[in-house]
């Protein structure tokens, strides 16, 4: 297929393609932008397969992700919240070893160029490059690292194919117009914020690009008309509607609001519908390049809780069913990642009959709608952001004073949930709040530290010894933090 | 992929699918019906790879063709305005036995089986077969023959990803809502009429089909809002207009009047302005499985005579330029047919550097937009069907007593162009315009016999004595016709 971007800005050269605080680019005007990053980029990495783009939700991140996929490089994106460790697995995994990061990204990592964005666009242009003609759908484009209950985290590996498919199976569910605007507060660098920058050159859409998660400002855009989609998750809906005056309702123009991250519940849902918004809960991963299922809002109060019924192009089955017919969620579709990044075999062994094994378990009812039991394992859906205890667990055990330590998740007002810690010493050692709270922000994301650390004697256990994690949360009434 | 109807019945049970005269079908309702039909004809045609459904614009031949997908064979769309020669020609090229039939159908044809809907649908039901599961996008699912200057028929093989991204490429340029309702009234036998069918499974989209162009409730359904879309040829577009009372606008639910089969005037696209329609040309053909190039409305009138710009999956370039950078109209797309039935070389031959050449000539402005000098050769565009002078010329020639005749378009008020002849006899022999007009009716779909029978001396000629058919028109002033 054609090179997206420059198909878009010869198909639809005026028409919005990304708005971030009051700079407007049409994608005439946004080609350029790129090419000409594109042609600083060249000179920087010119025998490199990959780079790397460490940015929050800005303009010039933006353009620099795109500008990678104009050299036909791939580009690993890297989620800024993660700590100088978590981020040179990464960038090591995926032999990067040219990182181009906001200006204000302070961590310095293993690799041979760490290269602001201002930087980058200071190198001296004289003649600019050719992007590639071709985007071929079968070529990895993306990849982004995710973690799971075991093991290093894995390098999704996502192919133009992969995100084309993602943008038409999401297109014959929400319907495409040409004045669509589509919101994008969650962060660019996970698929949530990535796929929305490619369906905006599949389908010639206006981004509205959000760096922070500001309330006030996108009740506002909501509400005066200026996009028409947006993607939230469980704690961005609440608070937006928290936030909203009685009695107000969002503009007619606002047609979906595309939730995803986990269910929300009956009174939201009622609150949102007061408001005027059609809610679409939905359900995917890094692994199947955004949304797969989903729920739309003719259905939402009706099948509250599912998940919905899997896009157009995307097939799921239920297998190894118990008597109640729950069992695990597997889906074929053609937005599936091609692989793991050097890890070949974990990503085949994921697979069953040639199906896809999310982790997930869940039902489907009579009418084919979706019902998900609970996300894998004991994972923990904290803002967006997919946090495992067995992550957290295993890095404070290499603290030499803690005996054992057990991670649950709590809910949150404000992040739906966080993790805490309930904590055992060894004998005669201890450690303070503080120096826990220290080692945390040094070894993992700030948002994966416990956000209270509890003294412990013992924990719950089954017969054979192990955690009984959930039953955890039983001994929080009583609970005392470690001073 | 998943069977497309059975995941549409999933996906949008309750939505209509098709709706003829006053029968409405929704998903759900269609599939069963169907599956049933699907179940009839595989009594009939157990061992055929490939049935011909031979039907106008009505419901039961809708249900067949989507019946034939079903059973995993592949549909022979037959051209009903077709003569019996034509039609065998057609049969035997594509190895056809089991041909279903409208009732009111009456050649007979040189096949094992010619059964009408009527008796299909008298055929007992016991168990319904299982339909297939899944659409292999590379597999052929409709042939349909399309002629040209020079030799046979070809027939057309057409996968299911050809019309795949055919809707999604239409899609990307037009827009989908979950409440479209597109009017087909232009041929289900030609792509221009197959490919609104195979947009409903994939969008989940209501057809209103029409078996006859009836200006007056056509227009009654354009007004009142029940459609969002229709596909018309010029001469629709102008008959709709010239029936619509002044002053008079469209509904508002009504989006796009899809224009195909060749560029409109000015006026006509001033008229349809000031009653509100987006007017947007098109051009395709049945080796691109319908349109691949479209004009906006929003550039409709500064781009007069434009057929547009390539869809999203579509390339094209123009090659072999001339000093005015005029040259042939070439196209590489996902949605080019797999190859001619019977003629891989005359297909492979249509090919330059892996792109197909259409056959047109044309060039394109400084902004990427298409215009095309002419259509192939002499073709005659009549009410949307493509007519061959060669191939009606031929015809006749069979006669003993002509000794030469050439056949022109000249322009028509209904439909927009009809083939007339020029014929001179041999020596103390003639023909009655009424036996000339009969022998065309045994040979030729009715379209193609000469409106009218001009007596000639001779023609003008080139250099090396070839017909000049342009010149022919500058005769038309002072032409009589055979009596």
């Amino acid at each position: 297929m054609e090179n997206w971007l420059t198909k878009r800005a010869q198909l639809s050269p005026d028409r919005l393609a990304v708005q971030y605080q009051e700079t407007k680019l049409t994608f005439a005007q946004m080609k350029e932008k790129v090419q000409r990053i594109a042609t600083q980029l060249a000179q920087l990495a010119q025998n490199e397969e990959r780079i790397a783009v460490i940015t929050s939700n800005q303009l010039q991140g933006y353009l620099m992700i795109l500008a990678v996929q104009q050299l036909g490089k791939t580009v690993v994106l890297i989620n800024r919240r993660l700590s100088a460790r978590e981020i040179n697995f990464q960038l090591q995994d995926a032999g990067v070893q040219v990182v181009v990061q906001d200006d204000d990204f302070a961590l310095t990592l293993s690799v041979d160029q760490q290269v602001s964005f201002t930087e980058v666009l200071a190198i001296p242009v004289t003649t600019l490059i050719e992007p590639v003609a071709e985007f071929d759908l079968d070529a990895v484009t993306s990849i982004m690292y995710t973690s799971g209950t075991t093991g290093n985290p894995k390098g999704v590996m996502q192919t133009f194919g992969n995100h084309f498919y993602s943008a038409v199976g999401s297109a014959l569910n929400l319907g495409i117009m040409a004045d669509d605007v589509w919101l994008a507060v969650v962060p660019i660098f996970h698929i949530s914020g990535l796929s929305i920058m490619m369906r905006s050159l599949i389908y010639g859409m206006g981004v509205r690009l959000f760096e922070k998660f500001d309330v006030h400002a996108i009740n506002h855009a909501l509400l005066n008309g200026e996009v028409t989609t947006i993607s939230v998750v469980p704690m961005m809906l609440t608070q937006l509607l928290a936030e909203l005056p009685a009695n107000t309702r969002y503009h007619k123009n606002f047609r979906t609001m595309l939730l995803g991250g986990g269910p929300t519940d009956l009174t939201t849902l009622q609150r949102a519908k007061a408001a005027g918004i059609e809610v679409v809960q939905s359900y995917g991963m890094t692994e199947t390049a955004s949304q797969v299922i989903a729920l739309d809002a003719a259905n939402a109060q009706r099948k509250l809780g599912s998940a919905g019924k899997p896009l157009f192009p995307v097939s799921i089955r239920v297998a190894h069913q118990d008597d109640q017919q729950h069992g695990r969620i597997q889906i074929k579709s053609p937005t599936l990642a091609v692989g793991y990044l050097n890890q070949p075999e974990k990503y085949a062994n994921t697979f069953e009959d040639g199906w896809f094994d999310t982790g997930d378990m869940g039902w489907l009812d009579d009418e084919g709608f979706l019902f998900i039991d609970g996300r894998e394992g004991d994972m923990i859906s904290s803002g967006g952001e997919n946090v495992f205890p067995d992550e957290i667990e295993s890095i404070y055990a290499k603290l030499d004073e803690i005996k054992q330590i057990a991670v649950v998740g709590v809910p949150d007002k404000k992040w739906g949930a966080v993790p805490v810690a309930f904590v055992t010493f060894k004998d005669g050692q201890t450690l303070s709040r503080q120096a826990l709270r220290d080692f945390g922000r040094d070894m993992l994301a700030h948002y994966k530290v416990p956000a209270h650390f509890y003294k412990a004697t013992d924990f719950p256990r089954t017969a054979s010894g192990k955690v009984q994690r959930h039953k955890l949360r039983d001994l929080l009434a009583n609970a005392s933090e470690i001073e």
